[in-house]
């Protein structure tokens, strides 16, 4: 199937290019009954839309959404769910020096090898604000899961080499950063605008933790709840790598150190002793918290002048205007909350057909 | 759709648990006109199977597959593609002991929750013999690839703390371990050897490189071809996770010092500085090598004495016979190599449908 | 998956409802480069409106689109062309009547049960509004295979117990009725004014042929192309029976009656001396015309007065006023024409990728 | 995606060819907990396979199922469920004659034009022993509905120009026929005892009805119950036509003459006057008995000389050996079950997910 399409049961379409009329995402497969309004979607939007602080991106774009299908009366009718933001501060103007040049680090290449010619302005279908549709879809998600007592934390955990060392979940939403330490948060948000001043950008990894899953999400084999968000997570522009748990550094590890020990039972409830495993067991989850984190590279669009090639391979010298984020980092916090949200509410449907039983 | 198939265009399906009868894959959508024999794909299964060196399980699985459709007179005819590998030697009575237990690491616990019952016999279907299903399919799609000059090649790069400082493509079939880098094979394998006469396990990293890729693989959104790829890679049993190109070290880089620049042209193919990308721009690929990694747990399954919990909760002793692999990399290669042919040849179809022109 | 998309390679997915805020649709998988205006689309989009003339409904519904997405330049760029139509004539207030009241022949019941409540107003998604997606999608499709020399043509061939006794394509757009004979046009057209003044309404059957078509569209098995046209035609509110080539009176013959011989071959494509398979062998498209009829029941909704149950199941008179088509047929004839075409561009686009020698 | 699968939630994927080694199915999706045997799905098969009676071709398939793969102690595991059937009369040389030949209503000639080259022993993939792996699955499904008080049941309605005039559930498996009519049935097999004589092959129809169905099944748009069984029973070979309820003699009637008045509720269950709409409302069940009809072609194969033409357009006398049925009917009865069942089974699961309070 074509790739604008995800999730098997909640299923998003989203579409739309940066400098278009709109964008959007039609939601097909949320259950009737849902009280949803637009404010549900709005409040996420705004998390996500630029201009929230010197950290992010000065465009103004205000991102105001209007659903358009799928309610009655405030509640989800069964029918696919439009919802739609119009583009208002465009200034495509700034594009059209561009449009024969490859900017480094951006599709530009691709698209006109894939398709013979592409949407220059702005990026296009490419740019970042495809990611409008994808949260707004995520908070319709995240409106059941929290009705479950399911609710997914994103926060940046290190910006260039400097690591959180405390998570308050309480001041990820208080700094513009999104990061739960609050030091830290100082020392990192320095090294984003030291990059802002020298016209350059700087990467960063953010951890996204989901608390109160029951077990058995996600399936064997190939929907894994791991491989799932793992796609989830890698579709969002300018992830690097993906990791679960103890990750990457597991590798040095000999199995008696890290294997996960049950301790007992609790309320039903299996208790361990440790959370290496990030809270999934053979693609399932175990009813721990769920742990990933992703590397974002640094945004590629930066001031400093660069050198790059032409459609027809001239090399020539190349000055981005346009006002681009510093550091993806922050915006990407609701981004990533909307995947995982969005791959957990897939998992809970399918979850519901795993056992003969519960069809009767 | 449930979990068990992989790929939209070429499509597989695999089935079989550790200890049933068989196990199997479906392949459909694999155009008509491959020549094709049991060779192509026996090679595939001797180069996964068991037994290779005393770096992997002793257990004797032979693996002789047989196809039973879609082949006439030794090529494909567009119809489906069974596969099947009889299981042999299949020693069941030593996993009665633990048919309540949960063992540390594994999906015993995660299956239960699921499905309310499972197949304890050699961990059932979350056995890595499930994979025996997608090398056989990766060895079809494989064939197609190196007929258009694409190859793929994974190898051990890191085990416990040791990495490789060399890649000599040559090498790697020549160790039982897969590693590129002689000098660290040796240092390697003793590190296998130890964790092993201790009955306990270690872990590492495998990287991937695919060369001779057409640009323009992949597509906007949610299909990239990293998504797919970190999907697929993440769907391996044990994986922790995936990283593209510089991967999680591009974190704590500025843009100007990893941005790729391109600096001309040479037969049509855009030339790079360097290839901090991966090969890989917007989700699509750019006509470099495709280079990613991803890092394995040590193997859960141990035989030191462990504890652990049964059904009702109850911590118990735990010790593990069987015969296990001191270390999944040796034989995650293989796999791994599959599941990116997968990935490969299914983006290369949807490919051929990305221009107007092409339909004509 | 949800119920909303249809097609695998070109896909498009439909949502709103009779008296929301707007009707739309997305395609995924249109290729870039293809000319396109929403002037392609209005035209098909006011063959289907209501308000043609006396044989339809005289709501005014002006349907103007406007794309949204996908577009660049006036060519497609390969991202998703979302069309959006908003809703102007809307009369809720006659509904509210009808609220808690099952309309016999609707959807009302059913809706209430699956999803325990409904958009009562203009009967919601279940509305023919719907469709409004359908064919404006279904314009993109046309056009690509225009451009290959297919052409599609629906036509009305029975209305209650008249049908035509010839087919005179170029007459079916200058009568309301979309009759291909001129003498039976006004015959039907009689029958359907009638009723009309009656508050009743009456079934019809209509033909659909496509011309042009090439040999080898469809797949064996369950993509056959007949399944597949048999699925987007029943998938038209009202259709109640669907046929290929001789259909049902097929039944009644022998096999050497009815086999299609064929008597060489001109051009490279093979003559057949008729075509009582209506174009098709073994669920592919076999280079003749393609020929379906599908029987369309009398509209549910008379203005005649009737008896139902509302909710609690009591038994109530019912008037429905509103403004309905006393026949179906006029207005289904774009719409089946659009499902034919979309059936076919998908199938166009897999055949691509039946041949190994493609993929080069 | 490819062909050879059906279903959204409980997927098969059919595999294996007229003359090859085997021929099987894939369930995906199945629940946990489910007892199953061979003996389930033997069951099916016998009723399938040919050599029950001079009406059906007497070539002899013992047809003996095996399942390989997602039971464990005789109960469902969640995991594929793959089945086996091993071809065995296998007599291909009587095709060599035909290697180059086309056979009129065969898919011989669409085949080759599609893939280059085809199976030529017995139809290849065309056959109707794939169909062996549709009952296969069928009867797993048949299992579960069965234990939800759902019961489908296929006969044979109409054999040449004889058409049943009562319904006797209980005599449909008393005759060889399939036919609910004793004394029709005699007339109807004496019908296909003379065009087997005659080495012809005579066509007929088919009625399936469910009884036992909640209101619910099937939803709005593309997966309209009715759209999925259209699909479905299209895609058994030789079907030319399906209609749902009073099907195409709809179109010659009122709105007021056919429209079915709900006149009551009893038990919840609405009660209607009639049943013309064949169970089906808006594309969802409701409630009433699930009513369809399909028309069957008579059987291409016959023994009468015919003329046709070899691959490069010349005519050649063609006279075919082997064993054909006379008429397809018999032996399509328990493939439109299954088929039936397969898609009711899938909307059972998709209505799990219709309302939010079924997520809780």
């Amino acid at each position: 199937m074509p790739g604008n399409s995800f999730g098997n049961f909640f299923r998003i379409t989203t579409w739309g290019e940066s400098h278009g009329k709109a964008l959007g995402v039609v939601i097909d497969g949320c259950p009737a009954g849902l009280s949803l309004t637009d404010k549900d979607i709005q409040f996420e939007l705004d998390r996500r839309k630029p201009g929230q602080s010197i950290l992010t991106s000065q465009r103004k774009e205000d991102d105001k959404v209007q659903i358009l299908s799928g309610l009655f009366k405030n509640k989800t009718t069964g029918a696919p769910i439009s919802m739609i933001v119009h583009n208002i501060d465009v200034i495509s103007k700034s594009y059209e020096d561009f449009k024969d040049m490859y900017r480094p680090g951006h599709a530009d290449l691709t698209y006109d090898e894939k398709y013979g010619l592409r949407d220059y302005r702005g990026g296009g279908r490419s740019s970042n604000r495809e990611t409008v549709g994808r949260v707004a879809a995520g908070a319709v998600a995240k409106k059941i899961l929290n009705k479950m007592g399911i609710k997914t934390y994103g926060y940046v955990c290190q910006i260039g080499n400097v690591k959180i060392e405390k998570i308050d979940f309480k001041y990820i939403e208080k700094n513009p950063l999104r990061c739960p330490d609050k030091n830290k948060s100082k020392e990192m948000s320095s090294i984003i605008d030291n990059v802002r001043r020298e016209g350059d950008s700087i990467g960063g990894v953010i951890e996204v933790r989901t608390i109160g899953l029951p077990a058995g999400l996600g399936s064997p084999v190939f929907n894994k709840i791991d491989a799932r968000l793992a796609s989830s997570i890698m579709s969002i522009g300018g992830v690097r790598g993906f990791e679960i748990g103890m990750g990457f550094s597991i590798s040095e590890k000999k199995g008696s150190e890290v294997n996960d020990i049950m301790i007992g039972k609790k309320k039903g409830k299996v208790v361990f002793s440790s959370n290496n495993a990030g809270g999934i067991l053979g693609g399932i989850t175990n009813g721990q918290d769920l742990i990933l984190r992703f590397a974002l590279k640094p945004t590629s669009s930066i001031s400093k002048p660069q050198k790059s090639i032409n459609k027809s391979g001239k090399v020539r010298n190349l000055k981005i205007k346009g006002r681009h984020d510093p550091c993806l980092c922050p915006r990407a916090v609701p981004i990533a909350e909307a995947m995982v949200n969005l791959v957990l509410i897939d998992a809970i449907f399918e979850n519901k057909l795993s056992k003969i039983e519960n069809l009767f």
